[in-house]
């Protein structure tokens, strides 16, 4: 096999498997790839030849055959220098790499292209996730084409637009009263007997990998040099992960120059458990009550693995950062008269970047890069509609009868 | 120069203008190239490691200076072949061009870039254009990032999302009761004494080039053989026209092989006018009374050029469909639950599609691709928001004062 499972805490190795990505030592698996193997046929002369989506990747990714996979046009994305803005600040050079405009209008495109692809090829035929939104609307898509029944389970507060999305989409859309993982927890309950396969973060292997692809493209379309910093906004974490087990990878494989980038997670005031986990350290403690940041995909309370989040920032010497609704609304509207349409998470992108500024993080010699994760107009209010609102498995069980 | 411009109608060329695209004999005016020079560079060979946006095609653009083009990340959209649908169907392939993935969620961002682009190289301070929605927000964008003012005027029935996205790009917005030849009287009145560069459809030379590269893109995606059939909403006609213009442009190139394909321009019943006068011949009749259509990208009833798309359709051996709204519902349902986020016109498109199939107009041996021209979500309905409406120029200027 090209590919098998690796447990990131203990190094303990798995054969590639479909479900259970918790190793018994409490770590997380994540797939690994016979690097030399992959080596052989992925070199920079091969891509340039390639497919335009994130598959042109296709050795990186867990599928055998790719009669399997499930492509809606994800990946290689616009990265867009922001020159007007640069122009004004102190750093040498500042992007904005343009996830909005996958399928679906965020990067959660790719996870779910890769993670219906790998359930595809092990004839899964029920799919469900909980989320925050975006996640649903993307798993509602790729389910769809590929001929699957998609269960999706959100916060009763999510973008109204974003739930309409999922419906269109053709999905079993369900309201929750609770958090993203709260959710989860109605899957993870009535999976067995539904005969759900759970698509939630860091449940399966396909989703980190997919989003590793922006990793990937990154380092493609810098010239296979990464910038000395990215910004992020984090939820549940595994965009950032993915991104780093891509830089990993890439080192190994000898295609990288230079350094590795600073990453830096940014989440809302509210809702910050990764940035409260910074500065605390020791075992990574969730937030059990008290939330109150607005229904974005950074508000995610008790992140899957929120050690490994941190771990990934402070290896690469890169820190977190909480920023204001305040500071989303003007970063927002700043995007938005560059040109760019920024969803709540890509502005506070956005807003981290002004704060490292302001407290001097950021170095005049410093190449940045922030990712603009969904569209703006996804979130903008739009009448309430009148799906089910749930509490529990059982509850959604009785309404859908 | 490496372009002018020249009359479609009677052959009459002029050197390259900003503004004034009609010639004296009544005719439209389009960007002539000299293509044996740009033979010279423009090679299925150089286009390999070329930029993945529609700038790769920069010889056939009508900019000087790549210094002075906006980019955003238009075009290079995924081109998805719908084999779950095709498997149904009597015919041999079947896409969807994604333009929704654009910048502002539509194919107008092509136009826009190009448009804004060659402003700029002209010095261009203040922009202008009457739309029913998405060539509005796109100019924002772009006007925006240029760091020029954008003045755009929408029918007052416009998608509210839609409104709202001109102004989070920084756009002067304003409704119009009326409809989209309405607001352009405004621009055409108020133009001169407020300095606006009036960047309608067919009112300089940008717009229709930016679009063409959709028809350059369509034959380098499919190895320099096109579709037997494209299916196009229309409403202006210019993606229309820009399209053919590309294919003309391709073949006196010598870059395509095989023939033309027949094209098809879809509209909602209620605003027809392409249809009417592809059925009745003779001069071109626009619609002056009885608008019943939805608010969308079709509903043009007095299009700019009537005659050079009935021209193109026919010479194409092309033809013209009207759809219902209720067939409009129904089709963005099925490509929804084919995974695909379509607009209503994107819908159209597919609901005209099937009415060929329908009447035998399609032969089994076709290959077929439908523009998906923009995202489903920004017609979604929201909250009606607090813009002005007005009915005239002065009227604007009075309540701007
Ligand atoms: C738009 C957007 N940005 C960022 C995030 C956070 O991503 P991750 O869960 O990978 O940390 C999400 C997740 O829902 C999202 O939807
Ligand atoms: C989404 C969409 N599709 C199609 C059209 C019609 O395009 P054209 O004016 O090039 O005929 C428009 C124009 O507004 C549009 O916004
Ligand atoms: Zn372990
Ligand atoms: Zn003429």
């Amino acid at each position: 096999m090209r590919f098998g499972l690796v447990c990131g805490t203990c190094g303990k190795q798995k054969p590639f498997d479909l479900q259970g990505m918790k190793c018994g030592c409490g770590g997380t698996l994540s797939v690994e790839y016979d690097l030399e193997r992959v080596g052989r046929t992925l070199t920079k002369e091969s891509l340039q030849s390639r497919v335009t989506s994130m598959w042109r990747y296709e050795e990186l990714l867990p599928v055998t055959s790719m009669a399997h996979i499930v492509t809606l046009g994800e990946g290689w994305t616009p990265l867009i220098r922001l020159y007007p803005l640069e122009r004004q600040l102190p750093l040498r050079k500042l992007w904005v790499k343009r996830e909005e405009q996958n399928p679906t209008g965020s990067f959660k495109a790719r996870g779910f292209s890769a993670a219906i692809s790998v359930a595809r090829e092990h004839g899964v035929r029920k799919v469900a996730v909980n989320s925050n939104g975006n996640a649903a609307s993307a798993l509602a898509a790729y389910a769809g084409y590929a001929g699957m029944e998609a269960y999706v389970f959100l916060p009763k507060d999510c973008p109204g637009l974003i739930a309409a999305e999922c419906s269109l989409y053709g999905a079993f859309t369900c309201l929750v009263d609770g958090f993203i993982h709260d959710a989860g927890r109605i899957i993870q309950d009535g999976g067995r007997e539904q005969g759900w396969h759970h698509v939630g973060t860091l449940k399966e292997p396909g989703r980190a990998e997919g989003k590793k692809t922006m990793g990937l493209e990154l380092a493609e379309q810098l010239g296979w040099k990464l910038p000395s910093v990215i910004v992020y906004p984090t939820g549940g974490g595994s965009g950032l992960i993915g991104m780093w087990n891509a830089f990993m990878q890439l080192k190994r494989l000898g295609l990288l120059m230079g350094d590795l980038p600073r990453m830096v997670s940014v989440q809302e005031q509210g809702c910050q458990p990764v940035i409260d986990n910074m500065e605390r350290g020791g075992p990574f403690v969730p937030i059990t009550s008290g939330v109150s940041s607005n229904p974005t995909g950074m508000r995610v309370p008790e992140p899957p693995d929120g050690e490994l989040i941190v771990r990934v920032l402070r290896e690469s010497g890169g820190t977190a950062v909480a920023v204001s609704p305040e500071e989303i609304r003007c970063a927002q509207a700043e995007m938005g008269k560059s040109g760019i349409s920024s969803s709540p998470e890509g502005a506070a992108a956005w807003a981290g970047f002004l704060r490292l500024l302001d407290r001097n993080w950021l170095r005049p010699s410093d190449e940045v890069v922030l990712f603009n994760t969904s569209h703006a107009m996804k979130y903008t209010p739009s009448q309430p509609d009148r799906l089910p609102v749930v509490k529990t498995y059982e509850e959604w069980k009785r309404r859908r009868a």
